[in-house]
């Protein structure tokens, strides 16, 4: 009798699902279900109230939503019965995070807290805790801080910790109600098992808590502010449970719920670049996983804790038990290409391609792949939305070179992609150079699947051969692996996660070998974009902080319009 | 009895004829006629084989169209006699050369030389000279030739003697045949007169030559080549006319061509941006005129010759009788707009500016137009083209830095116009470091009366007044007022190009004035420009240059371009 393990991968607009047999890895049912309250950016659900800027928030019953509308369509979409499903595991976008009560109750629940924005969730992607960033990173270096480097040496006010200050800053009523503040991977499991288990991906990358030395100590949270010194006892837990235990079972108002069966096996909770590793064979080191779509998260293995410049974090048993988990990322890929589609692809080419029933994307794509290595003269900093690693600066701005009156729109759209392979390759190298091996890229997520010039030209301007993960809902098939873990082999599932990689997970055929030829070529444009880096990106000219800082002193001087005929 | 002056400018695409009152400078009629070839730069008329790259061609017999079209045109709009037109005269594009054989007749007119692309007019942009450029000015500077500063340090791939050689080198057969190299601005004077007149316009700034000492020394040419030790005295003439003479009559022949009477008076040749300078009222040190179209040439009177970085040129009586003319210039203003319309505005923005029922250039205009200065955050080099002052470098290109995701097309398009007012900016204080005074900006040409927003950043940017020429047609308008000077006051006309432009020429009512805001925020932005500027233009980082070099290997080594023609 088969046996099947549910992944549930919760995304910034809504949660997907996938049924797959633990024998094979066979992905027998998937499911889609969009969040009601989607992002909420503009006003709380039932409000005219405007939010304030840089607001992200989400609705927590829309998470349980997505299990009552998803588990249901799976089993009926698969034929599979309840007492198949051997485990049912999650990932969640990170670090998002929400105020509980000690029941695990969301405040923005609470008829009493329901108006205000502070009690609802705040995703990964809520920017309005930058000065609390700036402030707790300034003390942290002060007083030197041995996590920081850890960190690349800049925590993100997308984590935790400023999240939370943030809240005792500008609504201090929800920081004192809130019992816990909760990862909603933590608490997606809470829900399902009745268990409060923090899981030690999160805790690691997002709230600044390691296996050995655990969270940074009260004296550090009190020098940001007195009220904080007793945050991880009064509001989090110092209890973390590793990646690839089970949490416990499902509750009988879950298993109601999703028609699954009171007990089947939850997983600690997990994040959805972590659990697209193993869900792309990777469990081991030297194999970077790049899961590639808006953005770019490069995850890496290793086994020893080496300082690389500009991490986003590394975590013991972060990614995989018995390894340091590396984490790097860039900030802007697939959002770079959608850019220059919406705002430079001219109406000829929107006309032609509609013409010859192709995408832009799909258009641009077969131009710029008709072009050699170095053809187009040009050459990009893939900086439009700042530089994650490894100079960690959201001031810095994108920059071409190169152009002429001969440059053609795929010219352009074909040195961004190599502008975004050269960012690659400058991690690539920055492991490296800490003695981190990467000897080969496993590539996941929408682009791969999309664009075949884009993996051609990273292969070929890293010199790596790059293979891709064989399943389209990578964190979904992630979740599920770790779901058969959690039941274990006695229940027909696995002992381990390498198990389950090896039984489970698959690559695609296709792979992408560098041509030596154009790896010529790129190492000497790479040459010229490490130099053009190092100019514009560590302080030699500050132009782009200028001329940002000048742009926020010219709007907050206007109303815009300057008055008519301004003369 | 009204007496009228015919003027005609010879452009890169077809040539403007104007007919106009010499007692006030009131037009009277107007006529274009484009060139039935045009711009030759993909294969001769009626062949298939492609040119090598960097040509640009014409074909001699459009001028002749030009008059057999036009000034029977000019009559029959405005009713005028032949008998009340007093005089006909030509500015030209320069440097645009061709070789004839003694009489005067093109090669290229000749079965035998029909199908060389050598046997053509060279236009200005004909670009294809750079290696014999690059072979004259290191000779010169080895040779410490004297003459090098007055061009700037530099002579241009565009100029006489570079095209010449490049003929000598790669079509050696049609250098032998050709008895004359002459400038199609002399060559139509020949054709209207009978006479071989050389302008000292052209040779003062295309070839090298100067009232006081002549063309380099023989021993010159031979050092850049034995077989052009003679070349002065085997191809060209060492008689030089001045601007502002007559050069002769118009033929029986000519007259019949065109309807005027024969014997009416014919000025010496002259250059389109040379012309233009009396048109627009400027007879004297001080005022800089810019004429403002595809690129911008900047001219400018002076009483001492001062050597100014990156001149195009100085010439005595190049410009105007009794002064010292400099010429400076920008490659790349309107063709950076036009480019920047075709190749990067969205559909979604031509599909509004058809609603709205205006030109995307217009649209773009207004929503730039909405911002102040250093709101878009961005910052261009405006080197699309190369950059002709005051760095004299072909091989630079063009740059954007301050990109992201928020960046609009009317970010960029304003950035752009910037970009060229701190090129004109450059320039300006080039001038004035040398002691050469510049007060005030008098502008002509397409752009001063398409775009007021580009006319504003240019007065905030350089902190000047700037008047714009009452004429639309300024070349023809200039070359009438030559024209009139050829006549003579007792034919009707002038003694003196001063009186010409006291009489007939004006400035329109608008001006536009510097806004100190403005300018202070643009100073700001003008300092980093000029970081930028010397980062990359004078060898700092010669990225700009490896990437051309790299896409000629690039592009050499490929199937991309046909051999035939090439090398």
């Amino acid at each position: 009798m088969a046996k099947y393990a549910i992944g549930i991968d919760y995304g910034t607009e809504s949660g997907r699902a996938v049924l797959v047999d633990v024998a094979d890895g066979r992905e027998v049912a998937s499911a889609v279900h969009p969040y009601r309250d989607g992002v909420i950016d503009e006003a709380l659900p039932g409000s005219d109230v405007p939010l304030p800027p840089d607001f992200a928030l989400q609705n927590p019953d829309d998470y349980l939503d997505v299990l009552r509308a998803t588990i249901p369509a799976l089993l009926r979409e698969s034929g599979a019965k309840a007492e198949d499903v051997i485990g049912v595991g999650t990932d969640f976008t990170a670090c998002t995070m929400l105020p509980t009560d000690a029941a695990g109750t969301p405040l923005c629940r609470k008829p009493q807290w329901r108006d205000n924005p502070y009690a609802w969730v705040k995703i990964w992607k809520h920017h309005a805790a930058q000065p609390e960033a700036n402030r707790l990173n300034a003390t942290a270096r002060e007083r030197g801080e041995g996590w920081l480097p850890r960190y690349g040496g800049k925590i993100s006010s997308e984590w935790l910790f400023p999240k939370i200050w943030e809240t005792l800053n500008k609504a201090p009523q929800v920081y004192a109600a809130a019992d816990r503040y909760v990862e909603a991977a933590d608490w997606i499991v809470w829900q399902l098992t009745g268990q409060e288990r923090r899981n030690s991906c999160t805790a690691g990358y997002k709230a600044i808590w390691s296996k050995r030395e655990g969270y940074p100590p009260d004296d550090f949270f009190a020098a940001l502010d007195p009220r904080l010194r007793h945050v991880v006892d009064e509001k989090l837990s110092r209890q973390i449970y590793p990646l690839g235990q089970r949490a416990g079972g499902l509750t009988a108002a879950m298993a109601e719920l999703t028609g699954l069966l009171p007990g089947t096996a939850v997983p600690i909770g997990n994040v959805d670049a972590h659990v697209s590793v193993p869900a792309v064979t990777v469990v081991e080191p030297g194999r970077m996983v790049m899961i590639m779509g808006t953005s770019i998260c490069h995850m890496l293995l290793g086994t020893e804790e080496s300082m690389v410049e500009g991490m986003c974090g590394l975590v013991e048993d972060g990614i995989i038990p018995g390894y340091i988990g590396y984490e790097a990322g860039q900030s802007c890929v697939g959002d770079h290409f959608a850019w220059f589609v919406e705002n430079c692809a001219p109406a000829a080419y929107q006309e032609e391609a509609r013409a010859r029933g192709l995408s832009l994307h799909q258009m641009l794509e077969e131009k710029a792949g008709r072009q050699r290595p170095g053809e187009h003269g040009l050459l990009a900093l893939d900086w439009w939305n700042g530089n994650r690693s490894v100079l960690v600066d959201v001031e810095l701005t994108g920059l071409l070179v190169g152009a002429t009156l001969a440059t053609r729109p795929e010219d352009i759209y074909r040195a961004l992609i190599e502008a975004t392979a050269y960012g690659t390759r400058v991690i690539v190298e920055a492991f490296e150079g800490s003695g981190v091996a990467v000897n080969e890229l496993v590539a996941c997520g929408g682009l791969p699947e999309r664009n075949r010039l884009l993996m051609q030209i990273y292969s070929d301007v890293t010199g790596r051969e790059i293979r891709v993960g064989a399943t389209a809902q990578v964190g979904a098939f992630g979740s599920a692996m770790f779901a058969a873990v959690a039941a274990g082999r006695a229940a027909g599932g696995y002992d381990t996660i390498y198990e389950a990689a090896q039984r489970m997970a698959r690559l695609k055929e296709l792979v992408y070998w560098p041509n030596p030829a154009h790896k010529a070529i790129y190492d000497r444009l790479y040459a010229e974009y490490r130099v053009l880096h190092d100019y514009f990106g560590r302080g030699q000219n500050d132009v782009m902080k200028r001329l940002k800082a000048l742009q926020k002193e010219v709007l907050a001087g206007s109303n815009r319009i300057p008055p008519a005929g301004a003369a």
